[in-house]
């Protein structure tokens, strides 16, 4: 169901910082619509200026500032919803704090529009946030990268950002032109401060980067260095279709979302590294590293049986050790078609029955978006 | 059920930056304990000392410094739960991060305990913030004391304390001699920044009370100060008691919870003023004014069947007041059995039938904290 025509912003409230929209409203869109009133919507998807409000919404997005502000659920105040029998209702409230009754808002975001179809939404938002600064790290190991994600948590630093690209994806950026990244072969990470003094609190990022054994650091020391340094995390989709380019065949990928306890990042990256070469497909792993989430790309020519097989295989491998490290199958995308098996062996087995049972309840004839999440 | 006897914290894990503990754990022995890793457990309900996390999620508590840092439901990543057939399951994750599945976490936080038995919860934790400094501001009004915390919300300011005493109570603290306090008659803030730099971000926030009419100022430039002003905040509830004691028969109070969106604030405090005169009640409205929550304290003499029917029409005139202002009846303690009439108006007719539905779902037999929420 498409929500797209539903796009109107009803209100934007500086007062009492929220805003009210239809789920069609573009993520960027709104971002832009709020900060001209001095506000601050912080989930940022990559795909932001593409996605709507619904869309975060139903599958519970992040993005890159949420290391530091939350998630959309986080910021989901109050729902209007249809319900399954056509009943419209309304859930939350306009309130900073409120505890009235069982918190249904949170029991349709991230419900994948399984048990009812969002149709306007009440945000809380932010105050604008000071100029930022960024800085680029560079290592000649994944695992130091994460020893370096490890450090900066453990000292308590909270960044804006703290993304990671991989061996792959650093060199695939490398080669459409950054100009900043001084190598093709070693892991990345690109940290953001919107601290009140940024350019300290990079430097002691930055410090920590090098202890942990950064080759190559680049700090910026204004706006438009920062945009350059934040212009790589950018570059990773065009990166991407760029290798898709290049590979024989009727290239694609399956898109991994997995998150593990921030401690375990660097062990998680070394698995996809061991996954990558056990079943010889060309993986990339970027992610949200200071949210220990992240989305391996696995590569593979949808016309090669044989490859299609070793891609599946090497998707479950790396849902495994997700698992196996204390993760989740999913830490924002959500479980739609492809993670209905994964999500059975990830949830206890109450659990499982329960959330089976709350879909009875609410879509009794399973008209609602039928088939995904699980099937009942 | 009383489960103060699962009273361990099982484990603190910095690196995670989470906290594992059994439901009877104390809320203040919990941040003491994680504080001694250089952690920080949010959530402080003015009942700190005695009451805990169990009940702290049962009711999706919140606090003094949930103006900054989010209520106790923010901070649940996940639970063990005894459902209503005994079976124990868990919910959540580890991970900062995971949308896998519906968010059974969130149903049982604030559920009241009507739902399941929290046996176990893995809460978030946070870096340890910098030393706070904090301000009194004194006004002639309430309606002023309310444009202040207006202007200060809306000039995009986060205080990690924004607390208001009315008329009533800042004379009852006054009363028991607390020395930074110039006059019994005004409203009173209290207002705290652990921001990088506090001393300037008091003194911003102190400039906008001044503006609106702030006629005493009491800046803290160190820690004692700052103690100090922050007792005032805790002198509350010795000050009603004092209050109580002076009143004839069997005096007690009810405690209301009323939030209304921030802007409303200053209207709602004259709303309850009104309602003190109209029935000629003492009623004393303190609260998290930076949330927009209230707590009206409603004084009669339970031996008085007469000042009993008053008190009650005083509580549902709060009720109907912030309702009225687009608040809700509960900002952070609970429907429990006195509002569940009042849930009923709040709620959406389909909600309510929903979170009915709900109840029977998880508890068929009515075996769970039965009464309290709705009578089902």
């Amino acid at each position: 169901m498409s929500m797209t025509a539903m796009n109107r912003i009803l209100e934007i409230d500086p007062a009492d910082r929220l805003v009210r929209c239809e789920p069609g409203v573009v993520t960027a869109e709104l971002a832009a619509a709020v900060a001209g009133h001095g506000l601050f919507y912080p989930p940022d998807p990559v795909s932001g200026q593409t996605c709507t409000i619904g869309g975060n919404l139903a599958t519970g997005a992040g993005g890159v500032c949420c290391v530091k502000y939350g998630v959309s659920a986080d910021y989901a105040l109050g729902l209007s919803v249809v319900l399954a029998d056509g009943t419209l209702t309304r859930t939350g409230r306009r309130t900073v704090k409120g505890v009235a009754g069982y918190d249904l808002t949170r029991l349709f975001v991230g419900s994948e529009g399984t048990l009812g179809v969002i149709v306007e939404a009440t945000l809380a938002l932010r105050p604008a946030r000071p100029p930022a600064l960024a800085m680029l790290a560079q290592f000649r190991s994944a695992r130091e990268a994460g020893d370096a994600v490890a450090a900066i948590v453990a000292a308590g630093h909270v960044p804006s950002a703290l993304e990671l690209m991989d061996r792959a994806t650093t060199r695939a950026v490398v080669d459409l032109g950054h100009p900043l990244l001084a190598s093709g072969e070693a892991a990345t990470l690109i940290v953001e401060s919107d601290a009140p003094d940024p350019g300290t609190h990079i430097a002691a990022m930055a410090e920590l980067c090098r202890a942990a054994g950064a080759i190559h650091l680049e700090l910026a020391s204004d706006a438009e260095r920062t945009a350059e340094i934040l212009r790589a995390r950018r570059l990773i989709s065009p990166a991407v279709y760029k290798i898709l380019e290049g590979m024989p065949g009727r290239p694609t990928a399956f898109i991994e979302d997995v998150a593990v306890p921030r401690s375990r990042l660097a062990a998680m990256i070394e698995r996809i590294e061991e996954i990558s070469a056990r079943y010889g497909l060309y993986i990339s792993a970027t992610g949200h590293a200071g949210d220990g989430n992240l989305h391996p790309l696995v590569l593979f020519d949808q016309d090669d049986e044989g490859e299609v097989r070793k891609a599946e295989n090497a998707y479950d491998a790396i849902m495994a050790a997700g698992a196996e490290l204390g993760g989740t199958i999913t830490g924002e995308h959500g479980v739609g078609l492809l993670k209905r098996d994964w999500l059975r062996r990830e949830l206890d087995p109450a659990a499982l029955l329960l959330q089976h049972a709350l879909k009875r309840m609410l879509d009794p004839s399973g008209i609602l978006n039928p088939g995904k999440v699980f099937d009942v």
